[in-house]
């Protein structure tokens, strides 16, 4: 495999060394800027500042030129003007630097003019075998080398999806986002212009990446489509290609083109691979994380048969339409499933699936309801909506202070002593819960998705720790999620015949 | 009007004076925490809790039966096990009690025992005149009179939404995430059996109370619904009615049999009545409260050409997409705006339609286009992509304060001073984009709906002060929203023929 375009990749990703050309002491350049992330990101190779002008930048010796710079370079960094581009990139190559991420923008995206040096940067590559990011490129994250090779000052997640996105500010926004949901990454690339690399070279990169399990891609446009459908062909088998197409319509399209150098034209071959190949396609921008965070985290359902504990009867009915419309099922309990759920559940429950806690404040009840459920032969897959993330609502609730404002001080004292007890005790049972169900998840080899409401005020604490659970806003994404992976379950069946 | 029976229901929800019938001193029992959600919520009016055996609860003197109660009550909250409500209930009615809420349970969604105590109620109800809300309801909530005769310890933000739900737990969890996200509701009701009040009912309050402008209604059936039809062919002419309709599936419509006494069979008479009497259908939970807010503070766009500004082309791309799939338009800009533009924006902007800001972090920047492209006669929506909130991205990030980690102390102090400096700065400008954004509104009488995904850890500062503004944390998202709001212009035009 070491001869393929994608493993070479490593040195791009993992680099020994990085320089920085054009490196500034300036805050507000990106010649600062980007340095700082990567020195503050935590990454632990070298960083050598290039500026004629300087003696040191963020602490450390500035050098005059790449060539000036002491020891082999895996990884350079070009944050200078367009023009003054392919000079530089061509002394990168002299110097054997082995890839160069290029931030600068004003290339193929501008015009013309542009175009032109773009094609020197492309031509420079080719002849050299030095890789090249971009240009128009808003940089890469790492997450074994803690690398933030970033316009933004975003900190992901650590996790096991990897990311190649058509847009800088839709790829790094992901990731902020991904932060908020505890969606974790593992690698990141903005493609950029494309000058050399492009999105087939990074897909080949993640299906040999050992760091990466998932992987998502924001495409407007491909490059070497035929490449690239043969690489889909070749991963989609062992990790599962997350997908958002964009520039589907025509005004999108339109868009798109005036965005990027990015080619329309291929859409048709697009449509043709995607799911022939088992790529799964995320239909909005909320559906991309919401279904690469669900491959991360859960295994595949087996089937379509599905238990739903839910704390309410109305969310019961949504999830069952939602389930109905994704060609999923409500699983049939069996006899002894019912009568387990019978004998800890109070007398007036539904006796059947979806199962309705009709609002039992009692965790521990909850539990024992998804044990039941998850460990049932007739259920594929669980859906417990409500029970996880709880605590969040009833802590927003007494955080907010209101509760106790008309009792008199002693009794309201007494009152917020007991209300912090019970949240302790939620708090716990919380985590218990989200403990428990990892374990049943690892114990059945069933995926079990959660479905709790964004509450006011303490949505963070919450998401924060849910890296290695995947909770969703609503039942229908939960739901929509469940079908994406249920789907490439089906495809694996068809293309590996393991049922 | 005085004699419709929606009217009337202003004593139920704007009471001058509450009976708690089952009213507890014990702190987990309903009895005690339904009048303590009374008491705290501020109801201003008089509150007689009512319980044979106890002299005292929550400061407010007892009294042994409703018949002992020495003034009038316009409303009695009923939370007794079911099998002594219809007694209680007909107390009620002989002291003149104007309207009950029978929180209980046990009734037809119980089964045939459960049902001849409704019937009982059902009649008493008939014979007296007086109305009954549930049984098995969570209750009201009423902005205008800060009542919150609920079950739950819900505090929603006073809005304008008149919402009426057929399920307690989606209905109040509705209410707290409209609390996270920004949204107001004037009234609410949990509709539980319809042993009186139906949903029809309710909806005719609504049309004829001042304090909503906005119908959200949750149902999974219709009881009367011939006659809910007249009133919903009535109302929606001058009030929007948003309306998910839950149980349409048939797995769906089997869950809601089961959930409570929700009579399936009209579905083909909802079907019909839901676009040719131009109610809003929500298609799924999130865009119940996504499209009741935008009804709730945006006026509605005279045609589908919508203004684009955003802060990076992908997603513009995504977008354009989600207009053309709503039927949208991107607005074709004249030289006029576009040459307006051309002489603030740096020379590389994206010269059309989406107005794409190529990171500028200049806020005033992005104020003076958003003013230039709702201005412009050719567009009739604005949608103002990650500017709204964009201070929230960064406040999370410098208050994780990793960032000055490596600096050294004194550098780092300098650093994390400028960084407030510039946050403080931001907030203020993000204010501002607010305020004048809003200004913008009212002068232009375009709806400008804003996007800015969630961040990690500063979500609700900003989302607290959001209720005057609509944001959506999806590009996607926020297009299904217009294209609703849209659509109910087309119904108008259609109706009233006032283009």
């Amino acid at each position: 495999m070491d001869g393929s375009r994608g493993h070479r990749l490593k040195s791009l990703f993992d680099p020994q060394s990085i320089a920085v050309i054009g490196a500034s002491n300036t805050k507000l350049k990106w010649g600062y800027i980007v340095p700082a992330n990567i020195i503050v990101g935590g990454y632990k190779g070298e960083v050598y500042p290039v500026n004629p002008h300087e003696d040191e930048i963020l602490g450390r010796r500035v050098y005059k030129s790449i060539a000036d710079v002491p020891e082999a370079v895996d990884l350079a960094v070009v944050t200078l003007p367009s023009k003054s581009v392919p000079e530089v990139i061509a002394d990168c190559a002299r110097r054997g630097v082995r890839n160069c991420i290029v931030i600068s923008g004003g290339f193929s995206e501008t015009g013309s003019e542009g175009a032109a040096l773009e094609r020197r940067i492309s031509g420079i590559s080719r002849d050299s075998g030095m890789r090249i990011v971009g240009p128009n490129t808003m940089g890469i994250y790492s997450a074994p080398s803690s690398l933030h090779a970033l316009m933004p000052p975003v900190r992901p997640i650590h996790g096991s999806i990897g990311f190649a996105a058509q847009s800088g500010n839709l790829g790094t926004q992901m990731l902020s986002l991904g932060k908020a949901l505890g969606v974790g990454f593992s690698r990141f690339v903005c493609i950029g212009n494309e000058a050399d690399l492009n999105c087939g070279d990074y897909l080949e990169f993640f299906e040999e990446d050992p760091a990466t399990r998932v992987v998502l891609l924001y495409l407007e446009g491909l490059r070497e489509a035929r490449r690239f459908a043969r690489i889909a062909q070749r991963t989609s088998p062992t990790k599962p290609i997350v997908v958002m197409k964009a520039g589907k319509t025509e005004a999108g399209a339109k868009a798109a083109r005036s965005h990027s150098a990015a080619l329309a034209g291929d859409d048709s071959i697009f449509e043709g691979i995607i799911r022939q190949y088992g790529m799964v396609e995320a239909d909005d921008t909320e559906a991309m994380l919401d279904i690469a965070k669900a491959f991360a985290v859960l295994p595949l359902p087996r089937g379509r048969r599905v238990g739903v504990l839910t704390w309410g009867g109305g969310w019961g009915v949504v999830t069952a339409d939602a389930l109905a419309r994704h060609k999923l099922e409500l699983a049939d309990f069996p006899e002894e499933t019912l009568s387990e759920l019978d004998s800890i559940l109070p007398p007036y429950w539904s006796k059947g699936n979806p199962v309705d806690l009709v609002g039992t404040l009692d965790l521990s009840m909850h539990l024992a309801c998804v044990k039941i459920i998850a460990r049932c032969p007739c259920v594929d897959a669980v859906l417990t909506l409500g029970t996880m993330g709880a605590i969040s609502s009833m802590q927003s609730f007494v955080l907010e202070g209101t509760y106790f404002d008309d009792m008199g001080e002693e009794e309201g004292q007494k009152a917020e002593v007991i209300a912090q007890e019970l949240l302790n005790k939620l708090a716990d049972l919380d985590q218990e819960y989200r403990d428990e169900v990892i374990g049943l998840i690892k114990e059945t080899g069933k995926p079990i998705i959660a479905v709790s409401l964004p509450t006011a005020g303490s949505t963070s604490p919450v998401l924060a720790k849910q890296s290695e659970v995947a909770i969703y806003p609503s039942p229908e994404r939960g739901v929509k999620t469940l079908s994406a992976l249920y789907d490439y379950r089906l495809f694996l069946e068809r293309t590996r015949g393991d049922a």
